[in-house]
């Protein structure tokens, strides 16, 4: 009895929020950090299909850094570096393109299905949803293929999630030149948000979110406004891998999505938990 | 973190119930004997609240009997009975329209849009949605305004849905003279569940359901096949006012409604358990 | 033969209405005072079935105001009065409830079904329809549930339009603190016309409109412009009750309708007439 | 007043039949011999024009046998007769074509303008929509560029309609060898009539409609049951130039036109008195 | 194998030009001068209904000078000249309303049954597409029933257009005096084009376009710009006949229509070559 | 000028079957030993993407034999063989679909763009496109991640052709046990045609088609019946890996589809000539 009313109590406070994300688009960055153990894993695919089942509209965006590196060592590759940044040749591209879509898409595909959803796999290729332009190196030297993204066409997603299907999308780009393009995960999931004007941005990482000390949980800073981002930047607050992330919402919020989050994904049900309750986790950034 | 843990088990369980629900449509009965105190009330109001919030489509009917008695005594009628029934003559009808249509009705309005629902009291003669032929007492007697549903016209109902409105039925029905009818609510819900083919036919009663042994829980039954009813009322397990109710679960059950429960009202939330956790209460009358 | 030609210019002369007014909304503030005899009131609520027939969309407002008195007279209440006017308290307005919505707006629902319509009774909480604010005398003392319409939400109206139902509309409005407030019927009505940018707000009484000497049907104004209300109510050739049906027309104007009529609603047909005739009746307030 | 009082009378009456025929369609088949007058004319177009206003959809077949005739004549043709049927060979046909496509059908379309509606003349030819097959005489010889109405080919039709156009069709089909065939016109309007399963057929005539005993309008019968028509054409009361509309009757009856009718269009507005009044005039064949 | 490659390569071609135009109006005025031998009418046509097969909405508007000049002489009709411009009185008027809406309209259309397509014959009165205003002699004088566009009406059009019917229009007026007029085909082809913001407007003619010296099909213009044509009319390379294409021409491209074409319909599918090969032939004139 | 004649002659031959094939949908089989050069591979997906241009909607389903045996032997796996066939082992699936989906794919979405077509690359398993179910040795034996199509669910390309996407198709199937199954491109093909009621199912193979005597293109069966195909596989005339596709035919068939065709990918062009030229190329099955 007291179990019921728990329970009931549960379900009052997420009920009106199910309403309020209603038909609302989710972009969910899915870092491969985050995506290390099998439990992990179900828990938060689990999360993308509920969310598909009380009416909003997940987009999974993946990475592959870590899978990538091991794949070309396997193969014996010897990466050249030209101002720290391993140049992606042509060989290199096949073999992510191989890992990203090929593994990885495919990985996250076969498991939403496991889990009672309907998900396509895509690559940011499909229907020239991603178009990249060649970035250099910061000396301008060339990297290879190596993309940032210039324009993306939402067609293929809008026309999917008529049909009620999960996009889970490896980040590739299409050049000019027909070649493909390895394009940053974080930017390519911004770059989706902003062009769907998402509801919201989700950044699943392995920590807490933006902390003042670094690491430091109990320094976590749960609400950034936009304009405060780059004196943060400056103050080394936020850096390294949490840096392009940061940018990205910056892009995101300006082209209309509303609230991006920087979560920390190996919680069980973070993404559940930051959705559909009143206490927020991690760090929200806000126009 | 342990309670983090417990919410998200919740609502993973129960999401796949929302997504199950979505778009159908839950007629409640909710009768006057569970409507005694103002937080039942709300609880109760609030229950059917949430379950428009995640796109389930409740319609109200109500009685109103102790009300009705309690005015026409302070008006000093003195009822005439003939076969131990009420005969409702036009001054007494009048009564009842007002209680029903102008008080009753009114109050759960207010109460649904006090909780940020957008309801719309009707009565069942609005649109013509409840026809009524006129009843006889058993030794054919004329005992005056009561009614009963001959024929349901839903197109007032299936209108306001679309604008999502919350319909709140008083239970009148309309003669074919023109005049108003007392119809029993318990046979007006199941007629409209009937017409709407609802997905569930819901009756809020202050008891636990149907039990073995009158008024004993432990004797519950919790699942009842139609062709068992009618032996069930033999033995007088289902007696008394219980008997309106399950016949009327009979008949919305052969017109399409797939379940119908009577369900203990003043337990707190009870709707809400019933329809989105896995362990249900009282009792189901299935086909 | 004769009679035949005559019939035939009858029609010829009011196709071309009908074809000017399909699809149009009309707002008729039907008041108290026309409504006195059985007659006048089949009269009038058949010319709102036929208006229906021919694809006009009519609304019914309607007041209650004798009811009340009569009422609350039979009850024993001893009405407060400040500053001239009725103190409306929560038993009061209990009572109004009950005769608005239980009684009248029951009894004009019931003979539109007579009549071949099909009516849907509403107050004007249904929907949230009418949110109104609480108003207090002129001296600034409460005054009890008085309210004014702060905003119009004509959801459910529109919703029951598509259904092909008449509505008809008890004027009581939703306060924000969830309580039904008493609100003037004749502002009720040219708030819903404005809400609804109707194409005429038409107000049935029991004079022949407004006339330069009171009473006096020969003094009749036939069109009085908007800008010249103001000028006229100063000269007392507009007062008493006809004031605020004046001022409703000016604000319905504003909001976009596109005639306001005052007419004899004792004249037999003479809604008919007036809309379906070349000689307009009574007096129109035009922009 | 008392002419108010009238007009009332009249429009409460003729409404329900507007709300009755609202969307209907109607094919009227105007004679050549009701069109004589110049004030005939204009008042079957009106009335004609009048029912589009108040929803309906007429469609008109017209003839043309007296100004082709008169035309021939005037060109000197000398006609050659089989089986008492004139043989339409090409140069007649030619003609033909110019009076009902390039005069008659053209003065029906600029009077229809002149009097407010909208309508777009058309031959059989168009869209294909009559498509015809060469008859011979009765005792088997060739007489020309005679059909008979093998496939109706509505689209045209529909098409027009829901711009709200009156489709004015001069009675030519499209022969199998892509010529154009001279049609009997009232056998062209029943098999318009039939395949737009139109609620009326109606032909406009210059008698009252079928007399017991020819020309006495005393003796008309009002009502003819279908089954009746075959005995009543051996008997003679149906004879001469009302034998082929009442088969043509018969047919459209058979394809799901509701009801059909034959009646005196020299009377002034005799198109409105019939569908709108009461009072049917001339005779109506039923199923 | 040699003609399979040859093939592939035309349709290779080709195909990206029925993308183009997929869905986009092609106005064809269809001159007399083209019109004269069977194999030529056959071609053009034939080259229409093609257009319309692979999705575009071809509209043809025809003139009809010749035949009407041998329609009046052989009724022996004597025209009277105003400032060298012939007097259209009304028996001229009925004779051009049979030659074009009677013979030419009716040819056109039964041709493009015969190849497959489905045309509707109109003219510039059918739905008041065409409405003429009464134009004058230079000098002031009347001449008759001799009209100018001074407004398209292409609801008929538009709604052919949805059920895949091919548009033929006799270029008549509607007057304001409800008669109709004899309006210029070219001026009416272009100002048909205009209000259908029609792709292209083109003028089948028998000359190779527009020649610097004038039948010298060496010198000819390829393109011209919009606003170089008034100086080639004062040079007099753009003379006689051509004038009102050309005038016509440069209205259409101001109302929206992107290119317009002048060229040689004599050549066997000149139409079908110009829209579908790269190598445009005859003179067009762009904004 | 002679040329002009050709061109347009082959145009008019083509124009028809445009209008034929508008809308319809044609999946092609692209096998591998017909993408072996890159000209052959620009010409095929070239004439894909002008299908596309006018209207079709081809669907393109790829193999990947020898690309995967390469990838295999270069990985140095030594497969292990039952009854003949390779085991598909867990580490050879991976491989599998790192081959197919990330490279082949991949590589014919680039070049669909390239040539200004919108591919969208899948593999079966998106969407629960191809579910399989595991298929054992002929002596029951089993060689694992082996799958037959069980059921085709083609929401995914429905939801894709509604924006003018071309869906390229990996023949991966999803097994009930959720993982990737590799299904014969063959079966897929015609199991996708057989789901989405294809007009056609062309397969491009590197042979003229089935011949009487093996490989002498002088004895090519133009046209087989379904009934017939058995009796030549009988007799060998149908063989080797003609089989599944001759089978998959008859599948296709059966369920609605119209046509199936195997052709010779290696012609220039060739499924352009077999769908727009009236002689047909290689063999049709037909039903």
């Amino acid at each position: 009895m007291k179990e019921s009313i728990q329970k009931a109590k549960i379900l009052v406070e997420a009920f009106p929020y199910i309403k309020q994300w209603f038909g609302r688009t989710v972009v969910v960055k899915y870092g491969g950090s985050t995506r290390s153990g099998e439990n992990e894993l179900r828990n938060t695919l689990q999360d993308i299909v509920l969310m598909k089942f009380v009416g909003m509209k997940p987009v999974v965006v993946h990475g592959g850094g870590k899978d990538i590196t091991r794949a070309t060592e396997k193969l014996g590759f010897r990466s050249q570096f030209i101002d720290g940044l391993r140049v992606t040749d042509l060989p290199t591209m096949k073999v992510v393109e191989k890992i990203l879509g090929g593994k990885i898409n495919k990985q996250l595909v076969d498991l939403i299905h496991a889990l009672g959803g309907r998900a396509v796999g895509l690559s940011g290729k499909d229907g020239a949803m991603l178009q990249a332009s060649r970035v250099k190196s910061r000396s301008g030297k060339d990297i290879g293929f190596v993309g940032k993204v210039s324009k993306v066409n939402a067609a293929v997603l809008q026309s999917l999630d008529r049909e009620k299907f999960i996009p889970v999308i490896a980040p590739l780009g299409l050049g000019k030149d027909g070649h493909a393009y390895n394009v940053n995960a974080d930017e390519a999931a911004g770059a989706i948000a902003g062009a769907l004007k998402a509801e919201k941005l989700v950044y699943l990482t392995d920590v807490p979110g933006i902390c003042q000390k670094q690491k430091d949980p109990k320094s976590l800073l749960s609400t950034i406004k936009a304009k405060e981002v780059s004196m943060l930047i400056k103050k080394g607050i936020i850096s390294g891998g949490m840096i392009p992330k940061a940018q990205s919402c910056l892009l995101a919020l300006k082209q209309g999505v509303h609230k991006t989050h920087i979560i920390d994904g190996t919680l069980p049900h973070a993404l559940l938990l930051e959705i559909f309750t009143p206490q927020g986790i991690g760090t929200e950034i806000i126009p």
